[in-house]
């Protein structure tokens, strides 16, 4: 199972506020980038997930920033998965800028299906399984 | 059938760009919102709508923007319907600041089912039936 | 000094993801609104602040959802001042739907210069200043 | 001069709406940045136009939606410079999806300056000199 990756993404002008700082709400939104791609690399996209009745809600999140980023300044986000229960899945973020981390962050997901009641992680997507058990 | 209405809206801070602009595409947000309230005012919630099978997507839109708006700046949304066909609505807006119009802009929305195909708008949300034909 | 208040707000179309739900990213522009309207029971407008070079910037934040939120619903956002030191301000947040709890949240911002550089509150901002000494 | 170019960007999740499509005002975010692709293409960073003074304002919009665009679609947004005058440019778009044109729209932007008056887009972006006249 591929545990972690990293996108780039570049500030757009829109996503940068009057101050001139990308604004705080959008690194949630790269953050998502961030999972969605993890999720592909492990061969999943997260709209066929969708198709399959599992969806993925944020229940937690925390992030400090350390130093600003600005209209078209290109970020690398990077993702990796801390932990993973049976219905759960915690994330940890790196927000790099010019090779320096300028956020750092944690979510805590959880699968729910249609009618947005908790249900297990399809297994397909776990990598607790023993092996051989697939 | 109600007509025309006015909504208010405040200009947030991440709706303003680096130049201390509210960003051109946020005018269309501004513009759905006050076709929603025009919608209520004739009795209609569009989410009911939508659990109805009936959806409205825009299908054409041009604006003319006159001057800036700015961060916490209060704006009127004037909304009126200027024609009204079967599967067809058209809207023309003026976006105040201080008495003054700012933006002008007319938008075509058409009636689809949840297949996203034309439909005919339903009788209730249309004013063009004869008298006593409710 | 007044140390709470709510807003109310209504969630857009555009704010909600294909699940139907209010975007988990979107609670942190309703708690900076809420922030906004608190600074102004206080008799500040924040874009005077920026003028007078008194910016606030996130330094961190953290957030629990406890249930979604759709389109059209509207929201209670309740903040408060939960600590002030010389250079950061706490807030705590609930969010409520039809007076349930749906997020709670807390951030920590800071106050800087145009420059980005630490700075302390003005004095007209904080209520720690023995009494007489205005 | 470079007169056209073409972006690829890929839906995010919270950029489609309830109904599972790309929001209407979303492609107006798109289109900046195909304009601001086409503007580096001819060795200009906006960013680097606002450091000097020179920013460019949307004065102008139409579009034609197609058909939808849809969460974690890839989309081709094309850009090309249709006129230019001394303090305007239009431009000319086509959203493509799978090769096919969802959407079309042109706009024109006019040069001002920090004060957000009109002023003469800089010689260095225009292609009108004579040759040799650089």
């Amino acid at each position: 199972m591929v545990e972690e990756c990293d996108i780039e993404v570049r500030v757009r002008y829109c996503e940068a506020d009057p101050m001139g700082y990308l604004h705080h709400s959008q690194y949630f939104v790269f953050m998502e980038m961030a999972r969605t791609e993890l999720l592909l690399r492990n061969g999943m996209r997260y709209r066929d997930c969708e198709k399959q009745g599992v969806f993925f809600v944020v229940v937690k999140a925390e992030i400090r920033y350390k130093s600003p980023a600005r209209y078209d300044d290109s970020l690398r986000i990077h993702v990796r998965i801390a932990r993973m229960t049976r219905a759960r899945i915690e994330h940890e973020y790196h927000v790099y800028k010019d090779g320096r981390i300028i956020a750092e962050a944690a979510t805590v997901l959880g699968c729910v299906g249609r009618d947005g009641r908790v249900q297990e992680i399809p297994e397909s997507l776990r990598d607790d399984q023993p092996p051989g058990n697939t």
